[in-house]
């Protein structure tokens, strides 16, 4: 292991859209679509593009829960 | 919709440590493993316990992406 | 209790602004005004409007303190 | 205006609970009880204790919206 | 000491760059470039411009580690 | 460019304090001292020492500024 984050989600990306300043991406992980908000300048130098395999990645303190 | 984050991943329980002020839950989804550190007070009165269906979620703004 | 998050402020819309992905949102809670970025997918889908009853939720985890 | 961070909200503490690495603070805010989880170390070096007049702090891309 | 995020980093502003809600500033902190991701209205009502000192702030449970 | 996160600070492991569920991990980053809080699973997973080489990785919208 060498990333402190524990969740690393393998998916592809589906959909994505840049505004001024920042870029929203939507990823297809198995049955869930997850969606990402980065800055837009690392989604050009990273040239993400529609069909790109992606890793999404959280830190464990950023996710909630909530009991049905 | 009547929550603006935008990711919401159904899954289960499959493991809950507390610590002093934190507690550690690890929820299956689906092929994956999500991580999640709330608080000791939240894990408590909201009685989690391993099985218990929750829905993990995450702001967009809190995920990030790696390219393979 | 059903989410984990302890912190929600229950309010009303006082302004909203749409930028190309994200959404900045201004919330009256009693005396406090609170500020939201959203993404403006989630407000358009919410169908967010000024006037709107809303709940301001956040983790306790991004609430640091300053010491006056 | 100093701070980018767009949510400050003056309070009191009502309440400081401390693990071995993370504090849970609760803020009591006009009419809402606000809660913190910050490191122990600060808890300590800020000499942090019940009554004393703290401003919580968010900034706004922390902040989640739900509608009722 | 006063705010209870324990990242504080003293810089220079050498790039400011406004979407239509948020902006994108790159500070110099020493040997590196620190990047921020502010509201439009903070970087306006600060008065942010290139060449400006600022201290980046940043919450210790926002970092995450990386093992090379 | 792999990953989005655009803030990567090289530095060295100064100090590591380990509670029940989180570890409190101070990095010395050039003239700066970084600190960051993660899971102590993390922690123990990465087999993180005082003396180690490691990044440490922020998004940059968990990035505030203060102008002096």
């Amino acid at each position: 292991m060498t990333l402190s984050a524990r969740n690393k989600l393998v998916g592809k990306i589906e959909e994505l859209q840049s505004g001024g300043v920042m870029a929203h991406v939507v990823i297809r992980v198995g049955d869930n679509l997850i969606e990402s908000v980065i800055t837009k300048r690392s989604a050009d130098e990273m040239k993400l593009k529609v069909g790109d395999a992606v890793v999404a990645i959280i830190k464990s303190t950023e996710v909630m829960l909530e009991k049905s």
